[in-house]
């Protein structure tokens, strides 16, 4: 199934829950807004579009599940529900972007009735539309792997941090859908380890070869000719870097001293021509990611930590954006991505 | 204490237990060959240098232990229980080394007194010489650094992998012994952490300030302008290239780009220069490395792993290599080094 999508016939949100894989793959339900807001809090569903697609059908469930008995006490309902969606994981964008924009597809609405099916038309249209438009990178980026290439990706730029397909692993399963034969290989990605838990997970189920291995063998791989391109996905691009998980720039330094083409996959909506690297701020996480695995205590509890969640990579490292519009080659201009 | 000693009221060898850090910090005794084989194998004591005082306080203990009524048999059960050690890492060259230098030690004896007394003297001449030329090297690689220079390092070359003082970390201490305010970067070293588990340990015990990072971070470190220097240990370094815990070759690539200086801090007992890098085969290790962290599992237990103990930094990403006999600037002549 889906990273999320609407149960149809109990008018639910079910996902799938991030938090326990690999060990565990299990679907879970909400039914209400709460039990929604808990799991985008908890992280059970990640990633810049899934998280739009929860907030559109975070929208729709308030419809449903309310019992307003007129037009105005829903909207309202509605209204309120979105902005504790949105409350849950504020500086996330995409979240706000998606409650935003099922509550303006319900303005129209001249009944109960409708509210309820406009907000989940507009909310399951956002979801294809994710899907589409990673199918549509995907076809791009297909072109620019070779029959036999090995991949190498950081962190989880993959169907599980969107609707499906996703983005730097959508480029990967477009190719292979073309007949290519293309291996993967991940790196683990610490501090909390997407590139273990969930690329190699989503790879294996899809029969995808992947092997493992840690942040720092990124080196030692590329010099003994085991990777023959590079493709991560994207937080955010400036006009000057690329901002994604934190690693990222370490293996485009990687990439440039041994001739390995650097690819970043990431849909237009990733831009923010506005700024330029020194304009944002690196977000800091809490010391704890670095002290423990579970239970299992790996540092002294008081050391200091320092604990960036991304890194900027400036553009002259990256060979190519790979978009839902085309492959676009570092130096370039808004105007020509958003067609 | 050291991080391995003989306690001469009950002649027993103590030891840290590597295995319990950061938790516990716990002193333990190895009273039978038993025990210490088992202490060996478990990586309650670790770290070439460390290894060869351990086999030679081995070859001490056996004598001790012995009820042996001859001299013949003695020198027989002395003998056997050296074998019996070396077994249990067979591939450590020092624990080898230092299993044999005792029991030549011993050759002259002319009773089992003298057994006993000659083996111990010579056990303790290997700990005390690991020690002095720690000091040495230490001494001539605090001429490197500079007052207020924070230094990067990977794994731990610290005095837990020696008898004591430490070879990257004892360039550190004798820095800072000299009156330097040096603070240091320590990546966790993935995947068995003794970056976090073990660098980070030591150097806050001797109150020197430390800093954790992932692996990944080193290229976000040193572009943001925040290491001044990298100096790591090495485990064989041949005539072209440098072998080093996994993770090694990244940073020195990373280094290379920011104009740091990346230095090796190794004993002349590391240098192997009848051999260049093609003719070692780098060790792969176990899957599950990857796959837990304690009890807690971070991979998908069916995954392929690509999992390399080291390896290879090119000598010319080295800047000069830091030993007992002095500081080498590649390329050298191991008849310089060899003094």
């Amino acid at each position: 199934m889906r990273t999320i999508d609407w149960d149809s016939k109990k008018n639910n949100i079910i996902m799938i829950d991030q938090t326990l894989l690999p060990g565990e793959y299990k679907i879970i339900e909400c039914d209400t807004i709460g039990s929604l807001c808990e799991a985008i809090k908890s992280l059970r569903v990640r990633g810049a579009p899934a998280l739009g697609a929860a907030g559109g059908f975070g929208v729709a469930l308030a419809a449903y599940r309310s019992n307003a008995p007129t037009l105005d006490v829903l909207i309202d309902e509605v209204a309120k529900a979105g902005k504790t969606i949105i409350s849950t994981r504020p500086t996330a964008v995409n979240l706000s972007w998606g409650v935003k924009r099922v509550i303006r597809a319900i303005e129209d609405a001249n009944n109960i009735k409708e509210v309820r099916v406009f907000s989940l038309d507009e909310a399951k249209a956002i979801a294809d539309e994710d899907v589409e438009k990673n199918r549509e990178l995907g076809r791009y980026g297909a072109a620019l792997l070779d029959d036999g290439d090995t991949v190498m990706t950081h962190c989880n730029a993959g169907r599980l941090a969107c609707v499906d397909w996703g983005t730097a692993l959508g480029v990967i399963r477009s190719a292979r859908e073309e007949g290519k034969d293309i291996k993967v290989i991940s790196c683990e990605t610490r501090p909390l380890n997407q590139g273990s838990r969930i690329t190699a997970w989503e790879l294996m189920e899809d029969k995808i070869p992947v092997t493992l291995i840690t942040d720092s063998m990124s080196g030692h791989v590329m010099r003994k000719g085991m990777v023959d391109k590079v493709i991560v996905g994207a937080d955010r691009i400036t006009q000057d870097a690329v901002f994604n998980k934190i690693g990222t720039y370490t293996h485009s330094v990687i990439a440039k001293e041994h001739g390995i083409p650097f690819y970043i996959a990431a849909p237009v909506s990733t831009f923010d021509f506005e700024h330029y690297e020194d304009d944002i701020e690196i977000e800091l996480r809490k010391p704890e990611e670095l002290m423990y695995f579970g239970k299992h205590q790996i540092a002294p509890l008081d050391v200091k930590v320092y604990n960036p969640a991304f890194d900027a990579t400036p553009m002259e490292n990256v060979t190519a954006v790979i978009t839902e519009n085309g492959v676009f080659y570092p130096p370039f201009l808004i105007d020509e991505v958003r067609i």
